[in-house]
């Protein structure tokens, strides 16, 4: 072990540098401690001290400016600091401040966050500081906690710095005096002092994970090692696809013995594709009904099957959530959101003095304000669409009236400008989103994000699907449906796959990768400044909103097109590399919440698995062949209508029923919360118990 | 203080009777303490002794079974009996014996219960034993627990009674032998020598509660005194009936508003009573209109507050919950019960040795036989009906033929032959419902009690309904549907009052009471007796049916018939005072268990208030006039339909958004959770504090 570190401002030159090139800080800890601020707590200042986070300050920022805030970090929490370690870097003046954290502060964290950790008899157990000596591993933290635990431990504790007195911030102008209770680090990332913070790449593990995820053809992904890597959030993303490409082979089975049993689906869906009319084979009736039955097969077997893999795919995520240790996570017991304002007062829960703020009035500024703008930007993409259909029509009888060249280049005109507007529309959405979530005054980050990326997501949706209900609902057109249908499935997936992966692989090797010339023999702080020329991870809308859409094509329209699950299993396979290369090598590594599931987006899922009762039996009922079955037998409209709401109805009750009788939760892992829940309450009244026992006798 | 009581079997002749006639058990505990068994710890032995429930045996039962009783009774938990004092009765070898309950027994069950008690800090807090001293008045029982969860105890404690090891009761036969583990309490009533068990009045708890409850013209109800005196299930039953009468008024005053308004209304409504078709007042458009939309205004509102109304009332149950202490039951830790049989094994959970029964087989056997048990007898239900139907049109025809005498008189056949069937399937059902109940083997009490209530209730439902909804779905008849609701509703409600109170009160005052006439000095066991003269209390079931059934009417149909609401306000006003009338007077004082709500009922009314949606829409579809309307506008069957459709989607959306924005707690309420969730947190880390502490410097 070396010695302890010395104090901030000792000009910790040799500290990163100390180390011979064949000792690696992926190793596990750096063995130096030298240059490193001394931890508050002294059974944390010897040992090794590990680089976690990297802090990218103004360059130009004054040394003494530089020098309070490693002075910071290190102060102890009940100081106003966030109690851990920093390191100025190679040069004391330089612009980057490396930061770690001692065991104490590690431990106290998990506690605060709620993180559940194997007890001494392997039950996952939510982590008490006070009891840390019977849980597994307690004393090597770098075991105990995962990789982006530590490091978002290290995030947690600086953004939630407050001051603990009104102070001048020296070297900084006297506009930016911190006032009592200020968050430090909100005021520090505004006045634009502190760049960027992001948690520095470990080599090792990420080589590592690279191999057992996406180099081979591997099967399975190492999700453990994900989490332990990359965190919840990129976990259980990457958990949810996994899953989700699985439960598409019955799907894409069905899709395809369909197809080969009966050639008219076959054929009507090449018909399709080559924008021929459908020519119904008259006279042939055994093919007719075999068709027919088909289109209801694939169309109540998509139906229930969306709501057994949402069920599924909660029992999986329990699973997984009580593995990771994020079952009982205390987000609400802990630390407001920086940004979170109020009058200041006693938290009621917690007895801590911090900002408050009625939940009522939320709920009132979010159904009074929110609701209603994010209804106007719907209509605005309604009204886009119409606008569209109607300009389309205009320059069509203007092309048939002129038929000049000028005209035919008008064609284009409504097409370019319905890009225009829906690009700048999203733009703007994007903005007013922000503004909206800003303005709801969330006091948890986690519910912040989810109604953030629940008003983003609802308004992509309903731009991805605009076009596709108008095509089903309002111009009823199934042949025009299955072929719009075919052609997004291909054309969206293969422009997603360029856009996501080969263009950003492209910048990498030809912009990026030159500057980023790195040796072995280079001095690790060299290696930490290149991870920050990489881009900011975008993070993982995207990706959900790909699979949401997906599954949108799948359960709302899957009866016009019954090969959707082939082209979807099929792209998924390459998604789950693709997605893996970008995570580990063409962006920054991004900070990870412990997080319990996929949040907002379960809900969007399962949502979107009602919806598509009505869309199912609506476009069943559009179905040309069942139309013309009708008639023949002399059904007439209304009734085979009837039959069609009758028959969502019952749909809707027995998926109600399906997902009330599949129990959300795996029973070993209902016996562990009931053990939990059994245990706490016991402790509760035994905790409470006073000296008073010697009255009685027992 | 009476001295400590002496042991059973030595003749307790004076006890009951020592009272002088002015002393009344009725002014709290009794403050004779001879002839009682001794409790078996010593803080219990001194003080005075209340009798609380009366256990009846068969007569003829040999005194030494009677001591072996007695002294069972008295024995600790751990040795196989139920801690309680018991009381043989005036002659030793009479057929009661009277049951009490020490101190510790109490406390120890209310802990075992998980019910909540007033902190020294006046906060609702889950009792422990331990912590007993910081409890409000626990050194009190009398006040602590209220009358009916003292009764409910002891019965709790009896019930639970285990042989500890094989053992032959004394005085009965071989093939009564108790096997170890064997409930003791279901052995000992399947035997037949426990006749009956019931609470005791306590005279004059009872006369101040009739005075404040129905006496007077009082407009709100006690609900503390009916909880304090009949327990959870009554006064919740009493809770609800009261929250449910006046929130009738809205919808009673809108009635009253439209029928004014429009006269059509009225005349419609007039003209369906007398039986004369409906004559459409063509010409009169402005009318028709205001008539048109009146029901339009009618569905939707009644649509919309049955949500708001059933949203209100978690609040206000939450509230009750939290006031009464059963916001924290613990059923699911205690003993399974009597009746519940698998495999011996360990709890995981508790500990405990005790039968196990898997989850997944339970709702197998649910899924699996009760579901289509249920299924086939709601089928009988509706072939009886068809039955009826054909029959009736047979002796038509018959009638039309011959028109004779005999003819005439087979007109009455198919109505008597369907009311027959009717009774005897219901008959049949409620067994059946019980032996599916018992075989689908629940843990808790009140899974049982919801499962068999769940069954009972959606087939009488059923049974209720399914006339109405052939009218109204079937034969589209709107008019001969409102006659049928407008004379169900009047009729219906007389009836009940009628066989509810009227019959019951001429019953007991004709026949029971003179076998009854009780004086003021007559000894307290013979005022016991007397109580077990009354008939048992039959059970919520009949009085929430009827709340079901009446909440049916005005939802599912309210728009057909504008002053159901009208009509069902003063129907429960009386109801109100003839319920409680027969609460306190006509029947034996039942147990009552600790509840937090009304259980299945809930449920029950929430569904229906969505199913209201579908029927509400069918009927303004169906509206003669909105039809007439329709066609004169053009408007087809099938984009009516279409409408109606879109309409009942929307709605059913709103409700859901209604329903999921008002919180099913009040804010205080929430912070009182939230701050238990928080301190349970806290105890259950520090209490696993190791002792390894002095290894770290803190």
């Amino acid at each position: 072990m070396s010695s302890v570190g010395s104090d901030a401002g000792d000009g910790g030159h040799a500290v990163l540098r100390t180390k011979t090139p064949g000792e690696k800080a992926s190793d596990g800890p750096s063995e130096v401690g030298s240059g490193w601020t001394r931890a508050s707590c002294p059974c944390c200042v010897s040992g090794p001290v590990e680089p976690l986070v990297l802090l990218q300050l103004r360059s130009g920022l004054q040394q003494q400016t530089k020098d309070w805030i490693i002075t910071l970090i290190a102060t102890a929490v009940k100081q106003g600091g966030a109690a851990l370690s920093a390191h100025p870097g190679e040069e004391p003046s330089g612009d980057i401040i490396v930061v770690s954290a001692p065991r104490c502060t590690l431990l106290r964290a998990t506690e605060e966050l709620g993180l559940c950790k194997a007890y001494h008899n392997g039950d996952m157990t939510a982590f008490s500081y006070h009891d840390r000596n019977n849980f597994q591993n307690a004393d090597n933290v770098q075991v105990f906690l995962t990789v982006s635990e530590r490091q978002y431990i290290v995030k947690y504790e600086l953004e939630g710095m407050r001051a603990q007195r009104d102070l001048k911030i020296p070297g900084l102008p006297e506009g930016l005096r911190l006032q009592r209770r200020d968050n430090i680090w909100q005021k520090l990332q505004g006045a634009g002092v502190v760049r960027c913070m992001f948690p520095l790449n470990h080599e090792e593990k990420l080589k590592a994970l690279s191999k057992a995820w996406y180099s081979g053809n591997q099967l399975t992904q190492p999700l453990d090692m994900i989490h332990e890597y990359f965190g919840g959030t990129v976990a259980f993303y990457f958990s949810f696809l996994d899953f989700y490409t699985w439960s598409l082979l019955p799907p894409a089975i069905l899709g395809l013995v369909l197809t080969m049993f009966s050639g008219g689906v076959n054929k009507e869906a090449l018909d399709s594709i080559s924008d021929s009319k459908v020519a119904i084979s008259s006279g042939d009736d055994d093919d007719e009904a075999l068709t027919v039955s088909g289109h209801m097969i694939q169309a109540v077997f998509s139906m229930l099957w969306s709501t057994v893999v949402m069920e599924m795919w909660k029992r999986r995520k329990t699973t997984l959530s009580y593995r990771w240790g994020t079952m009982q996570l205390a987000e609400r017991f802990s630390e407001p959101r920086p940004s979170y304002h109020g009058d200041m007062g006693v938290n009621p829960v917690t007895g801590r003095w911090e900002p408050l703020f009625p939940v009522w009035q939320r709920k009132l500024r979010m159904a009074l304000v929110s609701v209603p703008m994010v209804g106007l930007f719907l209509g605005l993409v309604v009204l886009g669409m119409l606008g569209f259909y109607w300009g389309e029509a205009q320059v069509q009888t203007l092309h048939t009236e002129w038929d000049s060249l000028l005209s035919s280049a008008l064609l284009y005109l409504p097409s370019v400008a319905h890009i225009v507007y829906t690009n700048a529309l999203g733009t703007a959405y994007r903005q007013v989103a922000l503004a909206l979530t800003e303005f709801e005054n969330h006091r948890e980050e986690s519910a912040y994000g989810d109604h953030l990326t629940g008003k983003i997501l609802v308004f992509t949706f309903f731009n991805y699907f605009a076009v596709l209900f108008h095509i089903a609902f309002y111009k009823q057109d199934v042949p025009l449906l299955r072929k719009r249908l075919a052609s997004l499935l291909i054309i969206t997936q293969l422009v997603n796959q360029v856009t996501e992966v080969v263009i950003p692989f492209l910048v990498d090797r030809l912009f990026s990768a030159p500057k980023r010339s790195e040796k072995e023999e280079d001095p690790e702080e060299d290696k930490f400044r290149n991870q920050s020329n990489l881009p900011d991870f975008p993070g993982l809308f995207a990706e959900y909103i790909e699979l949401l859409v997906q599954f949108g094509y799948l359960s709302l329209f899957s009866c016009v097109y019954p090969l959707t699950a082939v082209l979807l299993l099929l792209n998924n396979l390459t998604e789950i590399r693709s997605d893996a290369y970008k995570m580990c090598k063409l962006f920054k590594k991004p900070f990870s919440a412990p997080v319990a599931g996929m949040g907002v987006w379960q809900t969007a899922f399962e949502v979107l698995s009602f919806v598509s009762v009505i869309s199912n039996c609506w476009l069943l009922l559009l179905s040309p062949r069942l139309q013309e079955l009708g008639q023949e037998n002399g059904i007439t409209g209304t009734n085979a209508l009837l039959v069609a709401v009758l028959l969502e109805h019952l749909l809707i009750l027995f998926k109600m029923l399906l997902a009330i009788l599949i129990p959300d939760e795996p029973d070993w892992i209902r016996v562990k919360r009931e053990q939990n829940e059994f245990k706490s309450m016991q402790a509760l009244g035994q905790q409470r118990q006073g000296a008073m026992d010697r009255y009685f006798i027992e």
